[in-house]
């Protein structure tokens, strides 16, 4: 009787569950809540917030706060609900009509979602056996397809890799189509391409304070663009899409952002520390990582999620039917303690198994 | 170069400006903030709330929590972003290839905006003269155009009049496509139709935290729904939609939810009192409300609005491309001192022009 809207009955969902573990290493979050002075800074900003008034110019304040930052103008930064929902918009502004969109495979399982939520079509565009990018078939492939969106995760989820600033630039400037840079672990890698925004009016960077900044729960994420682009992706959002407590709390957060930058360099530390480690066993292929996680790949991928499992240590296994991603394991950085104990587990049952 | 979705740049905005004012009735907010027992908890609540971790049972647990004041299942129930994200995502559920929605008008103005983003053909239905709606020719215009998604506003924004629920069922009852009903204010009013839901699985129920809980700031709303159309609606919306403070700060308010009673009698008691009073005006038409503002309309609402403005008490204007609302300003209750103020400064500017 009720007819719904068409090929909604047919779409996808995304294949992350949450739960909690002891130690939780499934999600690229940061496993540390907000350093004290910024959280106590943060509660003491929430309590002075009127909740009974609509959103105003909290949203301004953080845009403006972000735009000097980059030595951009306001009018080139949005604000969404997570990077997520700005790549959601993103998508749907230059979606629609069965539009194209390339995006690599593997890499956010949820770009095949806004594809089709954007009534786009779907070109993946697969990473060769190391999980690389041939910038030029990518280039090749963008064009052959006559896409309408071309999509770069940098550094990418989930196999860690990354491309320079060189090779983004290259990319920038050999399509034509929008060009959506999705840089939610950027500040693990320290090389974003942002500055490219001046000189490709087709270039979009989505950053995210989920990971770094460690605001997965609050949903704030932003976009640097040309201004031009932005007026015009912002249509797409609804008024009062950001709520004045997430807004209030990223802006404190990005106030006393050095606050954070200990914990990014104790999480590119312990990255290294963890990836020499697991490279010594040599049952296990290691990626390289430029981010907060790392990949790895091991036969018996699933039967070791499961004892990790089984031992309260979440890390994250990709469902089979990410045939690339086939015996892949992506555990996130956590405390040197966290990271420790996770080793030992891999260790130790790889011994045995 | 680039190529936006198509109709994008066409794509109408929202006609409403936010600014401060001393008195600020002018978007039918709460004018008071959490009652301090509630600001309380809440901020002792968000204390605890780990936002390094992705939102997960926050959600659940606000969901469970409504489920079980309704007697529905949680399988019933969706949160959104206010219940404007709600809206949203129900005219993108039933819209699409050009389906029709059928909304009356004048009524919130963001229909026409949702209907257009969904990719959906607006379909206005006319309210008469004194902003009733005439059932059967409402039912007759559904039926008629064939629509996919029809909307009823109730109590209506910004006429502020109502249906009983018996009309309500009404609708339910005589059409056949998805049925949207828009309670924003019924906590004004006293008469939810929710319980239609139960023998209506065309019925859908959107209720928001904005108004009588005073968390316009907060972003929450909700739908209750039978539970396979809620799995669709569910669809729409993107992993991690909504945020943790906000999940938890309406969890609290909503345990608390008997602290705003008073809240709301001394609304509805104010709205009479100023009601009255303004219809003592004669040069004053003033509409039958039962919501949280009062709408009135003079031949020089214009000339009123600006002086009111002028000495900073800020009340609805509508643009004057809204034709069927010409001269109409809408004056949201606030405390009694504010109204005695507002009627005073209305009355005094009358007696002089």
């Amino acid at each position: 009787m009720l007819n719904y809207r068409k090929g909604l009955d047919e779409m996808p969902s995304y294949d992350g569950v949450e739960r909690d573990y002891r130690i939780k290493v499934n999600a690229n979050e940061c496993t540390m809540n907000l350093p004290p002075l910024v959280e106590e800074r943060v509660i003491y900003g929430l309590y002075f917030v009127g909740l009974n008034r609509y959103p105003n110019e909290e949203y301004y304040s953080l845009v403006e706060q972000i735009a000097r930052n980059f030595s951009v103008k306001p009018e080139q930064i949005l604000i969404g609900g997570g990077s997520s929902e700005i790549i959601e918009k993103v998508f749907h502004t230059f979606g629609g009509d069965g539009n194209k969109v390339v995006y690599p495979v593997p890499s956010f399982s949820m770009y095949k979602i806004y594809a089709k939520a954007a009534d786009s079509q779907a070109v993946p565009f697969a990473l060769d056996k190391n999980f690389d990018i041939d910038v030029d078939k990518f280039i090749a492939t963008v064009k052959s397809e006559n896409a309408n969106l071309a999509v770069i995760c940098n550094p990418n989820n989930p196999t860690g890799n990354a491309l320079t600033v060189d090779d983004v630039e290259k990319i920038a400037k050999s399509i034509d189509c929008a060009f959506l840079l999705d840089e939610a672990y950027v500040e693990f890698y320290g090389h974003s391409a942002f500055k490219l925004v001046a000189k490709y009016p087709n270039l979009i960077v989505a950053r995210t304070f989920s990971k770094a900044y460690g605001l997965a729960g609050a949903r704030v994420g932003y976009s640097i663009a040309n201004a031009e682009v932005t007026k015009m992706i912002g249509k797409t959002f609804m008024p009062y899409h950001m709520n004045k407590l997430s807004l209030v709390t990223a802006d404190i957060v990005y106030q006393m952002r050095d606050e954070f930058l200990p914990r990014i360099q104790m999480t590119i530390a312990e990255r290294k520390r963890m990836a020499e480690r697991l490279k010594k066993i040599p049952a296990l292929e290691v990626f390289t990582s430029h981010t907060n996680f790392i990949l790895i790949r091991h036969e018996k991928a699933e039967a070791l999620k499961n004892y990790l499992e089984s031992i309260d240590i979440g890390i994250r296994y990709f469902s089979p039917s990410a045939q690339e991603l086939k015996n892949c394991l992506r555990i996130s950085i956590g405390t040197r303690e966290e990271n420790d104990e996770v080793f030992k587990a891999i260790s130790d049952w790889l011994t045995t198994h």
